[in-house]
């Protein structure tokens, strides 16, 4: 055992979380002792972009560890550069609070050390989980979390190994993945997962279909409501079993999520929450007033729901670090409750959401009202113009917006952060109505896509002008196409019982649709539809709706 | 003298707002009788979308009176799809507001009409600014405002018969015609402004400087500070007078901003503003109760300055015209204050800006901060990602955010639209802070750019680290050039007394820098220079400063 050295502040993790609090507690403290500690043998390296590593996108694994002016973020690199002492390979076993001490042990010679501490932060981040009776014993089964496991993924790859790979998880990792296997290396992918959609937690499954579709064009083969039974492995190939069928693989990538890190906390008696998190206040102060924790090991509060949730994202765990690096010097920072913004890139389709989904909404009490849209990012006549598709989800009472999500290949994550900019000020409807967007035609219509979702709301709750969900069924009703006959070529509805009149003819002939059934307005993108909705309720027909977002965000059947 | 019809409501101008202002009446008041009337042959075309049909980025002008179903938005359209009655040719000469008449004349036949109406809506829109005395009676001069213009000035490029134009007006519209004429067209560009810098409604000094220095990358001629004098016109060529120097063209454009068509207005004795526009409350009505106006024509109120300004944008044309035609329908609709948020795409270049300038700050009494900052748009590892530079006004005493500005080949539009949902909302600094960006490498940085302004800002109020402007003289000062050497070749520094000491060696080598000089920081985009301050001014250096945004800002000598 080492002697015991006195040390002000001592960190586990060097990650974004652990290294953010220590640089910024070295700034404010020039002088404090600080000491960060790690089991690992990388540090500071980008998690997020391990998929564009293993995709080839990104050529050496080193540039997910240099700084925008090439140099490796490394142990040297921390101490001559930030003035931090980073000690790596080093596993922290076990904190004695009252004594303020942490106890070590070196992953390579087995070696004890204890150190002393003023003030512990907690950056000890998440891992995967595995299901449960799952042995990852054989190569061929991996998880996907640590630089170790994105090298092997890519050497397989690169030497021809993997021709067939199964994802177990349709997650923002898992469809990552997907992509990365198949996009540069070919190789085929089977994508698995129990929900009865991809992207479980980030789109309602009517907006979530619409990816589904995509990938499967790009070649990605889904099983969704396919529940993961066992794995098994051998030297040559896995075999997934599920409980709609047997998948025979390559390789196998388990991606189902992650589980906070907090047996450290926990094993010193730090309050957990329900979610498995650390719990901590608004100055990321754990129950401990001397020990703080930040990063993907701490639960956070959801502004909209008041529910606590774990939120694993690189972009907050550096908020977090810096909040503690300020208050470890003094500072009184807080870190506010969260709206969740998410996103993700599969292949040409950018996808993100932000906010409560629709019944996770209900779940918080909200009177949920949900709108969709189809739009052009830019203005229509601009060449480069790309549609992009909206789920506004609000409170039909208030008006208080909830949530966003949206898919397309083009500019969707824009109006999703600035729906969440929205969000964190408690917006409303009309708030989207004022949003003055900075606009010329290669950034938006000259009517932006949220001012619209704003509008099909309104008209919704306040004319019930009313839209059903993209992937509804309505049988029974009379569907009123109101496209043009060169549109109906391109998307044509397989239904029956279809009655052509287009948009500009409605005035003329809205006589010969039937005033006794049920009817439904189908246009390309929900607009003039909506509009002749309008029309036709001045006209007497009251049991009529539109399809939302109009037949560009029908999934096909 | 045709019969007098009685109509209830009219509305003068079929562009954006009047068109938007008619067709939602029309929804709301389904037996309203609705007149549009306009002086052109075109209506409802895309005036924005301009300069890309000169370009030729857009083929057919027809695109840009094109609905995204593929209807030209002429008379027969907005009487068949939109159910409004819309006259062409005819301009209104006189409004009599106690009888409630208009006076019109037919720009054909010069036959006379009059409409009564119960409620009128002015939508009159802007037109060139032409400079005193310049008579615009020669076919190779002209402004830029109508679609005849547009189609006028792509026939002259397609049959080569401009190899060389000056434009007049280094605004938005002069800038985006640089682009039109020079990037397909190969046409040499002359691109004059009386101000010191191009884009001077939209940019601060430093900021327009890169601009022009792209701009001059791109072969476009600049000359700034030269303050147009005369334009005079020959079969062959024109010659542009200025006090520099006199420039031959082959073709001249007039692009010195608009002004609002508010004679109609003032002629029947409505109030007109300061800046020459219609004054309009928040329900967009005149001083006339029966009367609206809304679009170019009218003036508005900017939030944080307070100040009465135009604002020609479609984007707000569009929402006003709906907010009158809800009101004209029983609504109870209004039109907040404006932050101004402007964007335009040059060549590759994006730029973009919101809220205040520096100065217009300064006049608007704020205790004026100013703060700059270089960063990647994306995660720096990210195949795709470009600089964006960004320059932050914001209120030293309260932390109030107040305005954002930002050009490079990223995406800065994003940035500035999350920057103006904040405005809205008299967001602070911490707001900023506080800010959820969906967050993946292929969409932005984990620290995005707006929170690393952010920290720049209170690391300057609250620590005194202080940034110089990028294109400030710093002669008085030791540099000291925080660069690596290999970084030092593509941006070398031309000015003497320059110490070179890497970032990372600073915290062995601060010794060999001079106690009793001022001195300077300088790093590539800011970050290692700012960082070294701090460790600076605590060893004691005490007057010492370092360059906001970096070389990367600095703009070209």
């Amino acid at each position: 055992m080492t002697e015991d050295r006195t040390i002000s502040i001592i960190v586990v993790g060097a990650s974004a979380a652990g290294l953010r609090a220590a640089a910024r507690a070295r700034r404010r403290l020039p002088d404090a002792k600080i000491l960060v500690i790690d089991q690992g043998s990388f540090i500071s390296y980008a998690g997020c972009g391990m998929p564009y590593f293993v995709s080839g996108d990104i050529q050496s694994v080193d540039k997910l560890r240099t700084t925008p002016y090439g140099l490796i973020r490394d142990v040297a690199f921390f101490r001559e550069a930030k003035g931090l002492e980073v000690v790596t390979g080093t596993k922290v076993e076990r904190i004695d609070r009252d004594a303020r001490k942490v106890y070590c042990k070196s992953m390579r010679t087995g070696e004890a050390s204890v150190y002393s501490y003023d003030k512990l932060v907690l950056a000890t981040g998440a891992r995967p989980i595995v299901p449960p009776g799952v042995l990852i014993d054989n190569k061929r089964i991996t998880t996907f979390r640590s630089l170790e496991d994105a090298i092997s993924l890519r050497k397989s790859l690169e030497t021809g190994k993997i021709e067939k790979v199964g994802i177990i998880g349709g997650g923002l990792i898992g469809c990552e993945l997907a992509e990365a296997f198949s996009a540069l290396w070919g190789a085929k992918v089977v994508l698995i997962d129990a929900a009865p959609n991809i992207l479980p937690g980030v789109l309602d499954p009517e907006m979530a279909l619409a990816v589904e579709a995509y990938l499967k064009s790009e070649k990605v083969e889904i099983h969704t409501n396919c529940p993961f039974e066992d794995i098994t492995g051998s030297a040559e190939a896995v075999t997934i079993k599920t409980a709609q069928t047997n998948f025979e693989v390559d390789c196998a990538v388990i991606a189902v999520g992650v589980r906070p890190n907090s047996e450290l906390a926990a094993g010193c008696g730090l309050a957990i929450g329900k979610t498995g998190g650390v719990v901590v206040d608004d100055k990321m102060t754990t129950s401990d007033p001397n020990i703080f924790a930040a990063g993907d090991c701490v639960e956070v509060r959801h502004l909209i729901s008041g529910k606590s949730i774990n939120l694993p994202l690189g972009s907050l765990a550096n908020r977090q670090g810096r909040i503690i690096g300020s208050n470890l010097g003094g500072g009184d920072e807080r870190f506010g409750p969260v709206v969740g913004s998410t996103a993700v890139k599969l292949f040409d389709m950018n996808i993100a959401a932000t906010g409560l989904m629709e019944t996770s909404a209900r779940d918080a009490g909200f009177n949920v009202g949900c709108v969709w849209g189809t739009f052009t990012d830019r203005a229509d006549y601009y060449p480069e113009a790309q549609n992009i598709h909206f789920k506004l989800v609000f409170d039909k009472q208030s008006g208080r917006l909830l949530g966003l999500q949206g898919y397309g290949k083009g500019e969707v994550v824009k109006r999703v952060d600035v729906f969440s900019a929205l969000l964190k000020n408690e917006g409303k409807l009309e708030d989207l109505m004022d949003m003055e967007f900075a606009y010329a035609p290669p950034y938006a219509p000259a009517v932006d896509p949220l001012y619209a979702l704003a509008c099909i709301a309104r008209n919704a709750v306040l004319e019930e002008i009313q839209p059903l969900a993209p992937d509804s069924w309505y049988d029974e009703r009379v569907i009123i196409d109101m496209r043009r006959p060169d549109e109906l070529k391109s998307a044509p509805l397989p239904e029956k019982d279809i009655l052509n009149i287009p948009f500009e003819e409605i005035r003329r002939k809205w006589e010969e649709i039937p005033k006794d059934k049920p009817l439904i307005c189908i246009c390309s993108k929900g607009v003039r539809s909506a509009e002749s909705l309008r029309f036709l309720k001045e006209k007497g027909f009251s049991d009529i709706v539109y399809l939302g977002g109009g037949c560009f965000m029908k999934p096909a059947i």
